[in-house]
């Protein structure tokens, strides 16, 4: 296949093209790099089965030639207040990409005849009252919160995806993404493992908010990639968890780290943030499971330890 | 002030337009006529203080000369499935008119340096658990259910409404509208109350479907409007809802209709339709009374006799 993958340079969308690439189809990747990174697909540049656009997907995109599928992962998707980069920091690029992004590159699947795939993400839950969360849960957003713009952008693009398919018949699929880490993560992401990892790397101790029993389940990102790839391959359009469901406590977490990284210096529990972060927040993925066959594999120690090299590398400790 | 209404010739648009130009302002209206009525404007055509431009404010808008307000009124909002300009039958033009429109209009308010008013609705409480919807209430929307066209393109217009406000100093309001009825609205609009007045017009007995203890609220247009109105004046930029929180069965509706319509043909009581109608749904009026001094003053009886002569003039009766 020949798949067009909008967010390129980002995180998530990076692994999908070395993915994609590895299974042989070709890949067209695109991004704008507001908040995705050359350094993602400096490797690509040059590789025979990748192309790649510089292009705002919330403008008009013209792609030459066939496209088999479009993969939309652009987007700001940083929770952290104080990274310049945060959803937060640009309400309106958001909502953008949520909304016209999402009206383009559905366009562009309608006039190819392609598959579409959204990212999209736990966030449309909001700060959820139903544990874990399974598909059918309505979420708890609220839509005059600063995360709205970010949560409700999803929600828009996930009804507009699953519009086109009922009114145009377009070949569409709906993953909903939780926490995920690994190389190639923002650093400044903001979520308590990049922080706390980044903390042991350093030696220092590292800082839990609160009493530390706050929970999270964090998925490794070649985990999350095969889901994504096996849902492609699917013929499901209503939205799949996609997800590790093992949830930890943030102490554990951060016990783990310590061990993984031989860190001494131990914890510091600071007042809990006045942040509106969600206490729990959990996949439920019965759905993947039953109809991707996926689940996911890599246990929290063996992705911490593939994940270290490129922290390393950031932090120039290697 | 010079005030810019999209979807002028629709139900509330019109009555909008009315109210605004009594108060001495001047008005452009702007419709598509995919869901709005000629008749409604007809009256208005040759007016000093009122001009019209056919658009769809999806696409990029233009208006010669300065505005001081944009009030964004257009979407299709019938909740009939039977009824072509049902939002159900205009799913990518509802969402289109929910975000590309909100973004061209609030780009027109900010351009103009005008106050910008958005139509939002009680459908962003999707199928409300709490009872009566207070503003702050995060609702229950099912994002893959047929009416999410409707109600996550209105999350989202509000949602950019206050990124906006907030990102751009847009000074915005919103506007959380009930159920209304009176003059001008769709007699296919396929809520209970058109649909009964019909019958009892007709002769016919009225419809009743299950028991008909499900309950509504039902606010007449100009009670609405100047709620609306006020709210314009206001410097209020959080949503306020504004409807008649007097809650009423089906059953009390259908035996106050069919007294002031003096039609003795009853009631005709059938199995519940398998619609998702929600149960309930009425506003806690609290905010509009408080910071606007709104609340409804036109009880039912005076409001279904304000709204006879439209409905036997559009059914051939008078």
């Amino acid at each position: 296949m020949r798949i067009l993958i909008s967010g390129a340079a980002g995180f998530l969308g990076s692994h999908l093209c070395d993915r994609l690439i590895l299974e042989g189809h070709d890949v067209v990747g695109m991004d704008n790099f507001v908040t995705g990174s050359q350094d993602n697909i400096a490797h690509l540049m040059g590789n025979e089965h990748f192309v790649f656009y510089k292009h705002d997907i919330s403008n008009y995109i013209f792609v030459p030639g066939k496209l088999d599928a479009v993969l939309h992962f652009a987007s700001p998707a940083s929770p952290n207040p104080a990274s310049p980069t945060a959803y937060f920091n640009l309400p309106i690029q958001t909502m953008k990409a949520g909304a016209l992004g999402t009206h383009n590159t559905l366009g562009l699947a309608k006039a190819n005849h392609a598959r579409f795939l959204l990212a999209s993400t736990s966030e449309i839950y909001g700060d959820p009252i139903e544990h874990p969360q399974k598909e059918t849960y309505a979420g708890n957003v609220d839509i005059t919160g600063p995360r709205a713009v970010y949560d409700e952008a999803k929600r828009f693009a996930e009804a507009l995806t699953l519009a086109y398919h009922r009114q145009h018949g377009v070949d569409t699929r709906i993953v909903r993404i939780f926490n995920t880490y690994g190389p190639r993560m923002d650093l400044e992401d903001g979520r308590a493992l990049p922080n706390m990892l980044k903390q042991a790397l350093l030696g220092q101790p590292l800082t839990v908010y609160g009493d530390g029993c706050q929970t999270r389940s964090f998925c490794y990102v070649d985990d999350l990639v095969d889901g994504i790839v096996r849902l492609l391959y699917s013929d499901e359009h209503m939205p799949v968890n996609v997800g590790n469901p093992v949830e930890m406590t943030i102490l554990q977490f951060a016990q783990a780290i310590n061990d993984v990284t031989n860190n001494q210096a131990g914890i510091t529990y600071i007042d809990a943030r006045s942040s509106r972060d969600p206490q729990r927040r959990q996949p439920d993925i019965t759905r993947a499971q039953s109809l991707l066959g996926w689940e996911p594999k890599i246990q929290l120690q063996e992705g911490l330890v593939r994940t270290l090299p490129y922290f390393k590398r950031k932090l120039n400790l290697s």
